[in-house]
């Protein structure tokens, strides 16, 4: 039976660290190398990490990424594989530029798959369909490419292409089958999103059905500022079955002997594939390396790693986009606030996680507002999460701010000023221990309290990294649950989930003195911020008109908090990050 | 002769205020109908304002934006008009779906201009080159138009386009004047950088003289967060020669009696214009409206505005940009911590010309480490401003803070966590004068402070809106320079402009302690924050290698403090906002 073996490596690259990923390729690629594969697949960009943004305007760093693809090509002299890189003048296609405004020097980028062979180049492809949608701006920086390279390897017609180009029914992944590819190797850096894992598959198996080929999807892993990468790579035959997938939120090496037999005679037989190519501007190139089958000594038998759930996935990402966020960034300890809720008791219990609980303080502030439960529920969990803690009381400086503002406020009544002000006291003392001793500071406001602007700026929204900050409250509930159902004693006291959330910053208050029940809230939420749903639609939708009237006057009334906002882990399929760019300025009205 | 009037409203609308847009565009166009014009010329995106950002993904917005547009053309009886807009479905053009993901019930928009005539829309023309780099993300929303109506008024071949269209010599420009356009009524909004309107012009007289065609380019006036439009809307003759110029930051209405005759007598004399029609996939469809040229009973004479010097339009775009960020927003007061230091008495001055002295007021809040001289300048300055100012002390607070981390800090040595917190501090003094009398902190740290992170998170970058972020401080001190010689007394005192700069924030401290001398930084900082040179370059342009080793890291540690700061206005061609994306988490250590 002919068969094809791939190794696809699913890796965590940094970005801009073009030595550590090189070094992380060339590592992967002796470890891979073992299986005897015909084919290595490394993710999209795997050489400069993706997104690299803005680094690509600069001309040393693309060229400084041709060197480093250069290393691997060099390593590559026994071995066939596909790595992700950033293309320029190496891939054909001319294309009018699509601005004026050209920096002297640039030329054209392109996103792109190097196939390596015999320590050489052997030919490239670029990305044809650039995402510039969402968290995505490709179109900013790339230009799409024109060529199908079709490269046989050891008798089996392989053809690459990259990320964005799967999704599209009318992308190359058509013209390639009909030109006779009997595998697609796409590579990826798909960000995760909740419930993506699931709906990727659907849509590969259809690809792969529709195209009678089979796909085999190599994804990146692990964080990169507000994304994360789930991994989860997977092979999919040519009829859409589920052949292999590699684990979720970590790196892993997935080696899998592809039937490409039963591709060819389902071919010959007939059936949906394309008979003709479709119409279009790519030219398909051709391209032969080792001519005949090998011979393998065994078969491997390739894992199925399950999918978890939906909701597990989300704690997942979290605890990845914590880990590498502060890793990469240089950090080894995190600070946090805590306050006895549930937001900063489920950031804490993320970063334990993440970081193990030596590298987790916790800074325990309490004004004269603070309740006794909160003071209990604090050293409770910090018990149970084994972590440390500090104690610093806001009241004499709260004091000394009220003395000095005495003569400017005088005749004026307390209002939320002073709520902000002991916020802002709590964020400058996180700080002072951030600055003194090199911690990062974690925040811990949910999306629900960030959507609706109820969150002070410099108080609570102080810090480097917003953990939660995409995670609906009433979903922040059901994660403190799973992750308390997870085995051993629940990490999270039951009074914090229990409590009615108040932020304690005056006697009595309770978030539903200014907010909907968050049960209420958040599905407004969801229709607006991340639906874009109008006025009447959400009442069309049941929902009591002056409650939304109310919300989207708060959600619009705090975009520059959100401006000013750290960077936080993206988890719904639209964050508040690059996901969402609304002007400050916004006299909309409407309805 | 044959002559066609044109006229031309440079507008200031409000991103998203669709019906004070509307209610503005009337107003001028009662105005402009005086003039008996052939044609009025409204900017690009009248209606909606520009950028609306993704308010453009709300169907909502774009449906109530036709409707804002109605109202117009209802208005538009007996004059016709071209007015810019968001357009769906009534641009023809199809083009294949961008992006798999498109949200249920989404169609292509466009960025358009209607032509209005008789109460009636006639044709609209959809702009084909979306800008998607520096601060733009066309590419993000809109759908590249492909038809070219030419529409023949009063017996003048017309064609309009947009913005982006005219700078690329391939563009639409061409084959408009290719297929018999007389006129382009090129609309825009154009953001302004330092020596932006002179390089434009130059361009747009290339334009006309390559293609024989007479180029009106109407502009946008007015601020919109960190873009500023500088207005200086022009009129260039068939031969390149300038004819007419509109005012530079404010709206205007420039009335032009175009002298057709003479682009079609040098048409049939020959000469360049081109004389076939290139290529293309854009198909010209033609539009005859009141086929003769109607008599007129007198000439106009247009003026030609001056343009003031860079220097002094950077002052007018930094001055429009805080009004217009500051009522835009529904503010009336502004209120701006001042040091004694160059930085806050120009933005204090900028904010009394933008505002008037009644609406700023000034916070001092000396600490033990303020010297006399900041504080007798900080009087003087007032006094010139004629502002009102409080001070508040910072030393108690600062000491309680340092009481209350006594034990935390215990063994520590003092370093730059206690100079943040007096910082910061400040930051929250600010913020509660804010948030009890509902003043606007303008913040008032420059480019070069911004650029190498030499500025406090939560503390001096505390506040809404950045005056002089993208100011680089060699160019503060030129701009206090011009600020004072322009009349009568110099409003900012001469020792503010000639003491040493210092942070005041333990004793003797100088800029210069840690940072190069301004003038050595600047140069520094403009090569590779502006112009994205490489090391290796720097050191070729005679930079000392050891300076900008340290001035790059500096660079690229700082931001994490960038992606909170607050907007901030654009002068530059790369300011440090929509300008400049780069990653947080960043590897790359390249030279």
């Amino acid at each position: 039976m002919r068969t094809f073996r791939i190794a696809m490596v699913q890796m965590n690259p940094t970005v801009g660290d073009l030595g550590g990923n090189v070094r992380r390729i060339l590592r992967w690629l002796r470890e891979a190398r073992k299986a005897k594969p015909d084919l290595v697949a490394f993710p999209e960009l795997a050489v400069t990490g993706y997104p690299p943004e803005d680094l690509l305007l600069k001309p040393k760093f693309v060229e400084d990424n041709r060197c480093a693809l250069n290393e691997v090509v060099r390593a590559a002299k026994d071995v066939v594989a596909v790595v992700g890189y950033v293309g320029q003048g190496d891939s054909a296609g001319h294309h009018p530029p699509s601005s004026p405004v050209v920096a002297a020097g640039r030329h054209d980028i392109y996103n792109a798959a190097a196939l390596l062979a015999g320590g050489r180049l052997v030919t490239t492809y670029a990305k044809r369909h650039l995402p510039n949608y969402g968290v995505f701006d490709e179109s900013r920086y790339f230009t799409p490419g024109r060529r199908l390279p079709l490269v046989t390897i050891n008798g089996t017609a392989v053809a690459v292409n990259i990320c964005e180009d799967i999704w599209l029914p009318h992308g190359p992944t058509r013209r390639q089958a009909a030109a006779g590819a009997e595998i697609i190797v796409n590579i990826n850096a798909s960000p995760f999103h909740l419930g993506k894992s699931r709906s990727r598959e659907q849509m590969l198996a259809t690809r792969a059905r529709d195209n009678g080929v089979i796909v085999t999807y190599t994804n990146m892993v692990g964080g990169q500022d507000e994304l994360v990468f789930d991994g989860h790579s997977v092979v999919l035959d040519h009829t859409g079955d589920l052949v292999a997938r590699a684990k979720g939120f970590e790196e892993d090496l997935l080696v899998v002997d592809l039937n490409v037999e039963a591709v060819a005679r389902s071919r010959s037989a007939g059936g949906r594939a394309p008979r003709t190519e479709p119409p279009a501007a790519m030219s398909v190139e051709r391209v032969v390396l080792g001519p005949k089958p090998r011979k393998k000594q065994s078969r491997v038998v390739a894992p199925v790693e399950p999918l978890a759930d939906p909701l597990d996935e989300v704690y997942e990402a979290l605890t990845i986009g914590v880990r590498d966020y502060v890793k990469k960034n240089g950090f080894r300890h995190v600070l946090i606030g805590l306050s006895g809720g549930i937001d900063s008791a489920l950031t804490a219990a993320i970063a334990v996680d993440a970081l193990g609980a030596d590298n987790v303080l916790g800074l325990f502030m309490p004004s004269p507002y603070t309740s006794r439960e909160s003071r209990e529920d604090t050293i409770e969990l910090v018990r149970r999460l084994a972590i440390r803690m500090k104690t610093l009381s806001i009241s004499p400086t709260f004091k000394t701010y009220l003395r000095t503002l005495d003569g400017v406020f005088a005749g004026a009544k307390a209002d939320t000023t002073e709520e902000n002000l002991q916020a802002r006291i709590r964020g400058n003392l996180l700080m002072a221990l951030s600055n003194k001793f090199g911690h990062l500071v974690l925040t811990t406001g949910n999306k629900s309290e960030m959507s609706v602007g109820y969150a002070t700026l410099y108080g609570d929204m102080a810090g480097g990294f917003a953990v939660i900050k995409d995670v609906p409250k009433t979903m922040v509930y059901e994660l403190a649950h799973r992750r308390n159902r997870r085995g051993g004693q629940p990490v999270i006291p039951k009074r914090i989930i229990d409590r009615a959330p108040t932020a304690e910053l005056r006697d009595n208050q309770k978030d539903e003195d200014s907010l909907p029940p968050y049960a209420v809230l958040d599905p407004i939420l969801k229709a607006y911020v991340e639906d874009d749903r109008s006025v009447e639609e959400m009442v069309d939708m049941g929902f009591d008109r002056r409650t939304v009237l109310r919300v989207v006057a708060l959600v619009d009334r705090s975009e520059y908090k959100r401006r000013q906002a750290p960077v936080g882990i993206k988890i719904t399929h639209r964050g508040l990050g690059k996901d969402r760019r609304m002007p400050v300025t916004n006299g909309y009205q409407g309805m």
